[in-house]
């Protein structure tokens, strides 16, 4: 398979069903559409869409029955980062090379673009598990899953951890706190999120679990190493960003060596695990071998 | 039946029932955790819980299947309040008498707790659908209509609406137009989850429905005529606050005397839509007889 075309191919369903899924422009207010839609569709790469409708292929469930909790994903994603780049948080004022929401909307209509997509990512979900032929119970544990990853437990958590850390001594045990937090949670639910929505069976579901939680925090790590050694073009943010801003980042914790070297081991965990499916879960081995090898040469 | 007593007794029963929803202390950061529990417990009146249980009593169902929503409904209204108090909002300083969540925890960890809160609220319900005996296609409607009520469409729309129309002529079409987004949406949101998770027959659920819209827009209206005739002692906020922020009201948009006629007006609705229920309801008509009462002293 082609990576490239694969990926391209699917970030193009995802934002299909992401305008289909949004409430109707004349329902709500214009601005807060337009803020919320800002915040959709910024160039994002769908990462955790995607990974969902990838375990759910792994385990041979159609995209559709998985693309409302992709969706509802990519829209938690979304309103995190806007709540993220406010002010009285990491005061960003360029997300992925444009003006952050706050900028271009003011910061009240961003809190409430944020309010408004995490809350109707949770509509959207509900509304896939009363459709006709769906698995309620599934559907429900994938809701669940959701939850879990992305509260107070999971990346709000994180994200608590994250602002009390700034200048803190970031020790290893600190950093991984933050990122199994802030980034690996969401990714990891979304792997369960496509496994349970996608049937998966038990064994199937653990080893799926496993390779979530391993790329989840191998992502996160990379992020850190291409913040140090990426420009701006690559990453649409200011290089150094998170040095600037005093953050406990992965390279600063251990040193740059050790943190490839534990991408790569995150990595080896995260293709042992999903072995055993075979060509079924190409994509999601592909997607893994992607998000390292942008940071650790050696590991394509 | 003593409406004092009844809503002292519910509202502890929701505050123990809160407490045990929450997140343990150890699962989080504690900051997050102690910003969650000052907004979740300053002295809310708990009506939106309450409204839920007594709308499950008058079909007939028991208070235990009906309190993870009731309990969701609080979280959802309490993370609005830390938002809505924030400084690109209202700017708020004084919540019921103490100060608002910004002002002790910071402005990075209020806009986390309230994440926190909403994201919870929908864990909180995914559990109880997910609980042995539950219907989970009614806790599944519920779930949704609950998100409908809270979403772009209802309060966060509502609030855009509002933080818009400042310094707008308030008509009375703009006046509702928000008003039944930003409170009444939620409350009447409150009274249909109850009445789905309680079993509510179609017909039961239509007149349930009729009553949470009526009542949900006289609360909002009774709310407006106290800020303008109410002392701090009994509002919890500054007099005028809301002429001070230039707000649309219902009294600023058609004066006083009809302001009040409209509340009336809204209460008659909201009895004869539960007549038929009998005594079953008589918690639902003592709680919008003391709604519009407050204001309104013919209504009792």
């Amino acid at each position: 398979m082609n990576l490239q075309r694969y990926l391209e191919e699917r970030s193009q369903l995802v934002d299909r069903a992401l305008i289909r899924y949004l409430p109707e422009q004349e329902e709500s207010p214009s601005t807060l559409n337009q803020a919320m839609r800002y915040g959709l569709f910024s160039g994002g790469k769908r990462i955790r869409p995607i990974l969902a409708l990838a375990s759910g292929e792994a385990v041979g469930a159609p995209i559709a029955r998985v693309m409302p909790f992709a969706c509802a994903l990519e829209m938690i994603h979304s309103y995190s980062l806007i709540h993220d780049d406010l002010p009285a948080m990491d005061n960003d004022d360029l997300r992925r090379g444009k003006p952050t929401n706050h900028i271009v909307f003011g910061e009240g209509m961003a809190i409430l673009a944020g309010d408004g997509l995490l809350t109707e990512a949770f509509r959207v979900m509900a509304d896939a598990a009363l459709r006709r032929g769906q698995d309620q119970s599934a559907a429900l544990r994938a809701l669940r899953e959701i939850t879990i990853g992305a509260g107070a437990i999971g990346m709000v958590g994180g994200q608590v951890a994250d602002l009390e850390a700034e200048n803190k001594k970031p020790t290893r045990a600190l950093v991984e706190y933050i990122h199994v937090r802030k980034t690996a949670a969401l990714i990891r639910a979304a792997v369960r999120a496509g496994a349970l929505v996608g049937g998966a069976q038990p064994k199937q579901f653990t080893r799926l679990n496993r390779y979530g939680g391993s790329i989840g925090l191998a992502f996160q790590i990379a992020d850190d190493i291409l913040d140090v050694e990426g420009s701006t073009d690559r990453t649409g943010k200011r290089e150094g960003r998170d040095a600037e801003l005093r953050k406990v980042t992965y390279p600063t914790a251990v040193g740059m060596a050790k943190a490839k070297a534990r991408a790569q081991e995150l990595l080896d965990e995260a293709l042992h695990a999903i072995k055993p499916f075979g060509s079924s879960a190409e994509p999601l081995r592909q997607i893994a071998l992607f998000i390292v090898s942008r940071v650790v040469r050696s590991a394509a």
